[in-house]
């Protein structure tokens, strides 16, 4: 417990020194500085750079010793041979944590300078976030301190990756797709934090609800199963692991040094210990959508509710490939349903309200399947119609919804109307989706938590 | 051949008659004569409704019978039992094809009605389409007959659908992913035009380059597998096959009466006669608009160029278990490669350029690889970057594109600007997708349409 409480420094710090800030827009220690001015960090920033006495509006300053009080966090960009000084300096300041933005360590071959520097670290009690990252975010504490994207939508997914230029992209895209994030983690070379250290911090963060870890190889394999077995029952961790094809682990390792081969080997990991495996960035943050709706998953019983047949029947192939039993409502359901349908529609499921649906039938339906005891999930498909308003059927939704925590997913398909609908359900922690196979795989990954991890 | 011809009046018609023109925006009536004027169709229009002098600007006809000259087209919106009776009013006018937006026939067990209707209409030399539908639209003659969304994107993509609540939303779905369609065809019914009479017809249009099917089932299941087997070593037929499962096939056939049974026997159906399948809408459409780019596929040998490592791994991963071969860079090419990255980049394949490259290394190792003898298809992987701007790297693309007709598929993956850059290529005629894995797929299906197809 003493290393998870040792992360604080890196998550929650109240005070951090950016060492290599610079004046230069572009320059990642002037990026690093603007996106902690610009979201909004409410700590001490502290600017250092022997050249500069302001930068952004902040007092720089030149050494780190310089600074007066106490350091929390520091950020390091420097060149990699002067990061051990860097340390040095940190550690006299009674700084916690370091995350070294820094390359030019094992990634290039210098292993032995990158051990000296964790070895010096942890002397001066630091941990070591890095070498050769993006930096670390963490949204409860206002806190960017990277260079990728400023703007980044709080939220309850903690995303852990171990590349750099597919982080930053992929900070970028949950921005356009409206994904809330409570943590992004570059952990680069994983020279002392590694992804069990993570793992443990964000399960006992009651910001966050999922762990999106993408990973190439993990270094301390046995402690990684052992943490992931005590995690993985509290909170769902979803692993996205590239290297699964022959040639793919190859390009792993050279990308980043991994042992990624045996894929086998981790597929049957990640099953005894409860991880989900996703096998795409889609389905990866798809399924974290889902989990950070807090809704909880007890059993495989499922309901489709649809205004149109075409959608219906795809869905029905989808949940039933992926596991999820479609149950036969029972009579008292089927004639509550019934009551919200024209005769030509179906009571049976999938639900067909027919595209008459509109506000108060889907509203109705979906009340019903949601509060009924023989009924575990229900999965909401609406196809834009002329007659219908997106936005109100999401509504309908959301009022459907409150009042009970069994897991819901929405697809809204349709043109703007319903693409803006979906971000009105996501925002507000209903998980929407433009495509019923995205929608029906979003509860099968937490019905796949919930059956992996009940036994745990 | 004949038959093909005939439908030229449903796709080209000179002039259409709308039977049941309605002056009440919302009404079926009313939305399919002013997508009509609205989508700018040439033609003569002709609304008929014996309770109205003018709808929409448009004189209005009390009867067929009062219509000066010919109708080459019409669109049916009246009451079941009415229909009869304006098909041998359209047969009085000259009417080669009738669309039967109506339904009250096979799919309410009204199927005496519904052959009579095709009876009569042959009697009379006309082709149905429907009954039961939401209407056609054929982009190259500016026509939407049809009460979905109006502003359907041109494009060579033509999309045949047996449901009708799925297909309006997935016309409204194209426009907001710029999606570009020929035509749009909802078949409905099936009472006598048939898949197999559309992709015909489909695979002699010039302007459609790919055909996209969604349905349930096929009526008569000879002609479909010999007009299949004609038609798609000229022109992909992408099928989404609904009722894979066994309660989804359930659903499919208290849907549209459709034998969605025997799925195991479509399966071997679709891969005789070269089609795709695909099993989702998504995939579906990614490999639509891989096929409308013109590129032609002529093997599996695959060069993924990425200036990021870890999105470099996940499409070997995709590529490698979807059928690609991942060639070893011949030395020469392997030399130009190195010319476009530094030291630290690697010219294997995936040819990573690292996040330090810019325009003109993506435009120089593209166009190396593309014009390799030994390459057959190339996937661009861009992470986005602060330092790079996301059009200038999709510009860079089309330049190094030109000239070569290999299939080609490009991710950018980030924010704003990334989805604008994709924007762009995907109006340019290079299909671009935001992660890794819907590129790696979109040529994946044009290698195995190339694989299915080469030998029928």
């Amino acid at each position: 417990m003493e290393s998870v409480r040792a992360l604080d420094a890196l998550f929650r710090p109240s005070s951090i020194a950016v060492i290599g800030a610079s004046r230069t827009p572009g320059k990642i220690g002037h990026e690093i500085l603007k996106n902690l001015v610009e979201y909004g960090y409410r700590g001490r920033i502290y600017p250092v750079n022997p050249k500069a006495d302001e930068i952004l509006g902040l007092r720089c300053y030149h050494s780190v010793s310089e600074i007066p009080g106490t350091v929390d966090l520091g950020v390091v960009s420097i060149p990699a041979r002067y990061v051990l000084d860097a340390i040095d300096d940190l550690g006299e300041k009674g700084a916690r944590a370091v995350a070294v933005i820094s390359s030019g360590f094992s990634e290039v071959g210098e292993r032995e300078l990158e051990e000296e520097l964790v070895r010096r670290a942890h002397e001066r009690g630091m941990r070591v976030l890095g070498p050769n990252i993006f930096g670390v975010v963490y949204t409860p504490a206002r806190m960017n301190a990277t260079f990728g994207p400023t703007k980044v939508l709080p939220g309850s997914i903690a995303f852990v990756t171990q590349s750099g230029a597919l982080g930053i992209a992929l900070m970028g895209w949950t921005i356009t797709e409206r994904i809330g994030l409570s943590a992004v983690v570059s952990v680069g070379n994983k020279s002392d934090i590694e992804d069990s250290d993570l793992l443990l911090w964000l399960s006992e963060d009651e910001d966050t609800d999922v762990i999106l870890v993408y990973m190439e190889g993990v270094k301390e394999g046995r402690r990684f199963m052992e943490v992931a077995r005590r995690v993985t029952p509290r909170k769902p961790v979803i692993v996205l692991k590239a290297g699964r094809s022959a040639r793919g682990s190859m390009a792993a390792s050279s990308h980043t040094g991994s042992l990624a081969g045996m894929d086998a080997v981790y597929e049957s990991v990640f099953r005894q210990t409860g991880i989900l495996r996703a096998y795409s960035v889609e389905q990866a943050f798809d399924w974290a959508r889902a989990f950070a709706s807090r809704r909880v998953p007890r059993g495989t019983r499922t309901v489709i509710v649809t205004n149109g047949g075409g959608a219906g029947v795809l869905a029905t192939d989808a949940a039933e490939l992926s596991g999820l039993d479609l149950l036969d409502p029972p009579e008292d359901l089927k004639e509550t349903f019934r009551s919200y349908m024209p005769p030509f529609g179906s009571p049976k499921n999938p639900v067909d309200l027919t595209g008459q649906a509109a506000e108060p039938e889907f509203e109705g339906a979906v009340r019903a399947a949601l509060e009924h005891e023989s009924v575990d999930n229900v999965i909401v498909l609406y196809c834009e119609t002329a007659v219908t308003d997106p936005e109100g059927i999401a509504r309908a939704v959301l009022r459907a919804a409150e009042g009970t925590d069994k897991p819901i997913a929405v697809m809204l398909m349709g043109g703007e109307r319903s693409e803006r609908a979906a971000d009105l359900l996501n925002s507000r922690g209903i998980p929407a989706f433009p495509t019923p196979e995205r929608a029906v795989g979003a509860v099968a990954a937490m019905v796949e938590w919930w059956k992996r991890t009940k036994n745990l």
